[in-house]
């Protein structure tokens, strides 16, 4: 129950920030409901068809209502959702949160192993913002900078290793979500980014790597 | 037999738009092959996928036949075909008409909810030109202008809601392709489009959403 | 035994391609690690979703620890590994062999049709190579130049058409994927390409399809 609605909750919170990159790349209303859909869907989806179920987001009614309110709040309210980009990270590192602790159990489930479990945690928390990526012509921001997939990796393997341990109670399904949030956090307050390694012909130039302008 | 018939015209028109924008965007005769595939059949796939079948274009030889006999006459009379998009713009809307309702009833009968055979049925239209602008680099077409997913969401409906209230004849897939179709000519013929909603940023300037040149 | 090693060959050269293309591509440490997943696994993760099964590369450790050998070397060593673009050309080479072949087989055994089976092998040839593009912006390279579909289609259809007569022995599969690999080095040595159709706007103004620079 408190699982389902934290899960709503993170949905959601993808959901909004799908509908808000689908205006401003100028989409239609009809992209702005796809767009809240794939981001707040799409990992979901993705790690149960690989597990080889059908995904979840099409059994319970619960997940495409909470996208599509998340499109009508963003169609309504966008320019004032548009100031308050802080408190919509924060959601969104919510739902990367619960997404990579509730995909890599529904992994370790399902019977996949320890790292095939963290994979598949990974990409639920992930995967919807690489495919709106995709979909917006954009290389993923998740391979480019920011401190994004490395939470998501490091609360998906504190679950796993705990549930391999043995321990499957909820504590460390809280703690890997905690951890996660905390490490989102960190890495938005201080603008954080994995090294990116430099090509050799830019190298050989004299070019160092210039960070992308944010 | 006559719905067969209707599906595989269905895939060859899609087939055939796949190969002209294929040429277009100065693919080989590989590219023509698969873009002529991925239009004609990715939707019908993605959704088997989700319900988790193994998918028809895969069981079927029909339907790569017709996709490979789109792409060959393209191959030979695309600078024919380039000056006719009418009839073209046509046999795309039969495909949309067709596929939504297929794919909708085929959600219906794989067990979904009402909503989400909707959603399978509009996928199963619009998934292959999606998937098509994708790998041509482009936003999707259809989430930034033109009436394409909306004549497929009120077909799929109109089959979706008298299936449920037990009418399972096929009146009422016939009444939502037509709909479907109906809608999607008029879109073309009046040039309609759907609202986007503008960004902030750019209405703080003074601008106004600009529809791209078609 | 023998066809495993081989295999994960396969997954490490294309592993390597993966990595160096997101290094190229100015990706961060986790994109390299996603890159080399994505060209070394994806075509055969494709696959079995297509065919219905668990996908081979999230059962068996070894797969994955062979795209992260080779995002590790390539993190390790792309200075090294950028000037020397024919070795890894060859290695490429061989994973698209052995993968077309293996896929093929696979399909057969699912008890998929004989073109069905071809297309199964292509794609897992081919796939991984699509998806990276896509995710790095381009239009897969496979559709517009180089000789890289039409070999994996030619060692795909040695191996069905064989089985398909009853001949399932070894042999056929290591004629297969040689002759697969003798075309693409034969393309690769020539600079061969399919024939690229031209539009019929840009041939009327006079102008031939122009090769991009490679």
């Amino acid at each position: 129950m408190t699982l389902l609605a934290l899960n709503l909750a993170g949905t959601f919170a993808f959901g909004l920030s799908g509908a808000l990159a689908a205006i401003r790349a100028r989409l239609d209303i009809f992209g702005v409901f796809v767009l809240a859909a794939v981001v707040g869907l799409a990992g979901g989806i993705i790690r149960d068809v690989l597990i080889g179920i059908r995904p979840i987001a099409l059994r319970d009614w619960y997940y495409l209502a909470a996208v599509g309110a998340a499109a009508a709040v963003v169609l309504l309210a966008h320019p004032e959702l548009e100031r308050v980009r802080r408190p919509i990270d924060v959601m969104d590192a919510a739902g990367l949160s619960l997404f990579c602790v509730t995909g890599a159990i529904a992994g370790l489930e399902a019977g996949f192993g320890a790292p095939e479990a963290v994979i598949l945690g990974v990409l639920t928390g992930i995967g919807g913002g690489i495919l709106r990526d995709v979909l917006l012509g954009k290389v993923p921001v998740v391979f480019r900078r920011g401190l994004y997939a490395v939470p998501a990796l490091v609360g998906a393997a504190i679950v796993v290793v705990a549930y391999r341990a043995g321990a499957r109670d909820l504590g460390f399904a809280v703690a890997g979500a905690a951890t996660c949030f905390a490490l989102r956090l960190a890495g938005l307050r201080f603008n954080l980014d994995l090294p990116t390694p430099a090509p050799v012909s830019k190298r050989l130039r004299g070019l160092r790597p210039r960070p992308e302008p944010r």
